[in-house]
């Protein structure tokens, strides 16, 4: 069997956010497989095909990815952000342990890529300048006590938190009430990004406080990034733009240690 | 004034991994700051200077390559991986902050890179699949009961632990502890990574179990990036190759609902 298999992170959006190993990683593709906004990013190429899929399916399509390179096809598995932050690596390698023996002895690698916090970080300052998580809001491969017992240990933590997947059509009310709990550990003048976008044409960074951001969690949406600051972190005002979004390096003594959050 | 200061994202080490916007910024930069090992990676160029210093110097350097962009030059601070994971990023901002009011005219951006844990996973396979955290094992800049208070937390909520600075020659028994407090709360077979310097010439993945990691944290060293499994974290064997580590994206019951550790 000459096939293999590498799942591509495209970072955020831009193209320059693409590394030259994961360009490499298409370019050297028989077969692209993936969501079909990611594959939309990527130009046609004579003896290259597509295989657009929905955004729901990410076991099946990695089955079908898979097999496809069991047959020898040289394939990548496209990514947004970094595939192994909730995306699609996990999927691969939960399909190649369900699936046949045979698909053991494809070579798969994962090409990294710039995950939507980085993102979300680097246009802000540097929010993640001390510890920090990285949570999926979903409950729909969790259940929604599993997610709030989490927060609750990372906010009693004063850990910065990433909420990635905040809310769908399918699942409103989970953000407010995540935002709900964090008002519970945190001062309601704690920064809050929501990072929509970020590094696509229609990107829009909103600092909020977090009495703000528990008020307007509706406008947030599937694009967005949500980042809890930890209680050090602040904001560095500047004249005529944004302010920085900064968390000290240092930590003084933590709420962790002395409580289990405000009360 | 038209100077600027970029803050840029190196990645782990290899050049495939630097995105052509963190290229773009390197190329644009009249002055060069950083960690000496860091500026050895980029070619000398007629008309660019570097500035090269210590390791353990980051607000100094910050306020140098501050000072250099008030005068009028377009400086990059250079910095490994992505700048704000416990890199360059919060110790400008933190040189920002405490620096003479005119600072806040300069345009301060920072360019993503690939963080050590995206490339430690990526090798790996997808142990991140689920929630994870992020907590440098450092007790320079936070007090050690800070360290293991976030610890017991992230342990008892199952995530994933990424320890960035895990261990050095100042700081030798800190790892052994952090693994030690972990096997009260995670199964001693749990998998755990030692990624040391990945994307360099010299990378070393080992995967070991919990209890062997354990017993071998003298063996990491300032290099290496220890990932600590969830309850969930598991290994699928290949035939004449390292096992996949990979985290499943579904939880279906968490420990940290129905108890706080193993005993």
């Amino acid at each position: 069997m000459s096939g293999s298999l590498t799942i591509v992170g495209l970072g955020p959006g831009t193209p320059d956010w693409i590394t030259p190993a994961a360009q490499t990683a298409l370019d050297a593709a028989t077969d692209l497989v993936g969501y079909g906004p990611y594959l939309d990013r990527i130009p046609e190429r004579e003896g290259r095909t597509k295989h657009a899929s929905d955004n729901r399916v990410e076991v099946e399509r990695a089955g079908h990815a898979l097999a496809l390179a069991a047959e020898g096809k040289r394939v990548a598995v496209v990514s947004g952000g970094d595939p192994g932050v909730f995306a699609m690596a996990a999927a691969v390698f939960e399909a190649l342990e369900a699936g046949p023996e045979a698909w053991r002895a494809i070579p798969v690698t994962v090409e990294p890529g710039i995950t939507a916090m980085l993102a979300a970080a680097a246009r802000a300052g540097a929010p993640l300048g001390g510890d920090f998580c990285a949570i999926s809001l979903s409950d729909n491969l969790k259940p929604w006590e599993v997610v709030t017992a989490r927060l609750a240990a990372v906010l009693a933590a004063d850990l910065v938190i990433c909420l990635y997947n905040p809310i769908s059509k399918a699942r409103p009310w989970q953000l407010g009430k995540a935002l709900e709990l964090a008002c519970q550990h945190r001062d309601a003048a704690t920064p809050v990004l929501f990072a929509r976008a970020v590094g696509r044409p229609d990107e829009a960074l909103r600092i909020l406080t977090l009495a703000e951001a528990a008020a307007q969690a509706g406008t947030a949406d599937m694009a967005t990034l949500v980042m809890i600051g930890a209680s050090s972190t602040r904001l560095i005002a500047r004249e005529s733009a944004a302010p920085y979004v900064y968390t000290p390096r240092s930590v003084a003594s933590s709420p962790c240690v002395t409580s289990q959050g405000r009360t």
